[in-house]
């Protein structure tokens, strides 16, 4: 249930809104190209159509808990940020996506090549940023976070469009896609503060379990739809045959027939009028987005247990309250 | 002239052999995933492709010649390969290539999708290599090569099918899409060895030059054709309306009509048979080719004179025949 009062996501933006407009600054610096101006077109795109910029929000406030007083932080974040919009850019190539955040999307306004040369090209300055920070224990981080989320998308690649997908490969294919940055995003903001590696261990568990469950969710709003506006439309991914959890759950189950017409408009991509409505029926009898949403409510238990492994402190309620916030956006 | 004695990139290739052998496992071993089988079959198909593995023997020359002992050397050849390796399946996405050294590409073999993915795992990877090495310098050289590279890629994007391109756009675009690699790998193959400053100046200079040189002679031989079998096809660049050096400096001196015909052919790609024919007799009328050759010349010997600042030894007398041998095979 949503109510009036102010969310946690916006007390964040609150409280980092003076170092998230230098994060800022330093990323439309950094974007930018004397060389080449296709560059910073393309960008300005996607980073103006805003997003709730959780990731460097995250390593903002990791650095926080531990007082971290300088500005090594800020080129973090900026560097997240940057590593999250190059796999937006080459996302949308791969689905061959016309919209994202509710704009037509950079290939669709540009071409395909632009999408996956400026990705190659903010992926570069990230990396350029880390090493300006100058740390090879939070370069490892952000490098096997990077392999990570490749290897994620390689194999949602494979795995999309087939019924065979099980649980495991779900789970490998989010925590890349979406948990190693959260996770690497959390974990670098200790490292930069100085914080003890079983604190750094504690926000990186943080934020895999958060990520991980912040998919799950946004599977699930796919499915059964949203309060708010998330710029998705009910059944995107069963027209695009991507098989998420609350599919997966329920093909499980499925008996001859059921599974028949899984094959039919998944694996074979033949769907006609009335199909989706005949999917959530299906994914009703079985309770597979009930079932769903409980593996989502285990993941964020788990990012609130890993939390208190860590120092108390405002940061701290605050970030308990952002994971018990994800799990609301799906009621 | 070709003759028969054993070439200086052979020679290389014999010296190095033992080493290469070592890069070749670490290639294999990183490329692998547990988690995603595609990754390993599309970087198998291309790295099988074979190529004269320049790039890492420079790595690996450098390094020989101030006495490297180690074997951190062998990290950053191999790191230099998978950049090269990922550049080249952005590329033939971006390129639409069918071909790549005499066989199919990965983007027409799997999809353009995979080799998006791949190129960024591949790209990760080498990223990880690079900080198992442990240097910040050398992190920083190959990072603002990466960026390099993708400027001059996107630039590239922008220039191609533009008759106004000049000499200098072209410059930039061929010292990102080729020079900032050959310039990395020389220079942290010295930076590896405890090579001093001036010395890693002059290695990037010869790497710089050489790659520039490399880059002009692969358009000409675009132009005229080569003795050996390149896996290019005479007139390719025309075709696909890219416009290179011997193009720019033909167009540079074109009367009106001979301008209409670079509008028609390149801009607007309205190509009939016998266009190309007479794209040559254009750029015979101007001597283009000529002094394209004479381009590719100074380079080389830019690259020369990068030695001579270097302390004398077997390996940079090789070099200095690499830098030749690159020259002669556009005659």
């Amino acid at each position: 249930m949503l109510d009036k009062k102010i969310q946690p996501d916006e007390k964040l933006a609150k409280i980092f809104e003076l170092e998230m407009l230098r994060v800022n600054e330093l990323i439309r610096e950094r974007m930018s190209s004397e060389n080449a101006p296709r560059i910073p077109e393309v960008t300005a795109h996607l980073i103006g159509a805003g997003g709730k910029r959780f990731r460097p929000m995250l390593t903002l406030a990791a650095a926080r808990m531990f007082d971290y007083v300088g500005d090594k932080h800020l080129k973090l974040a900026a560097t997240v940020e940057f590593i999250h919009t190059a796999t937006l850019l080459h996302d949308d190539v791969v689905d061959e996506s016309l919209k994202r955040r509710g704009r037509p999307t950079a290939n669709l306004l540009w071409d395909n090549k632009s999408s996956v040369l400026v990705g190659d090209y903010l992926f570069s300055r990230s990396f350029q940023l880390m090493v300006e920070v100058g740390s090879l224990a939070i370069l490892d981080i952000l490098a096997s976070a990077s392999a990570t989320i490749a290897e994620g998308e390689v194999l949602q690649l494979t795995a999309s469009r087939n019924i065979k997908t099980d649980e495991a490969t779900y789970l490998k294919v989010i925590r890349g896609k979406t948990a190693a940055l959260f996770s690497a995003a959390t974990q670098v903001g200790g490292k930069v503060a100085g914080a003890r590696e079983e604190d750094c261990e504690a926000l990186y568990e943080y934020g895999d379990a958060l990520g991980v469950a912040f998919q799950i969710i946004d599977d699930l709003l796919d499915v059964e739809g949203s309060l708010e506006n998330t710029g998705k439309n009910r059944g995107d991914d069963f027209r695009e045959r991507k098989v998420t959890l609350p599919f997966i759950k329920a093909i499980k189950k499925s008996t001859k027939s059921e599974l028949a017409f899984w094959e039919e408009t998944i694996e074979k991509g033949n769907q006609i009028d009335g199909d989706w409505e005949k999917a959530l029926l299906l994914m009703e009898k079985y309770d597979s987005i009930g079932a769903t949403r409980k593996e989502a409510e285990l993941w964020i238990q788990k990012a609130k247990l890993a939390l208190e492994n860590l120092p108390e402190s405002d940061i701290r309620v605050l970030l308990t309250d952002l994971a018990d916030y994800i799990l609301i956006r799906s009621k």
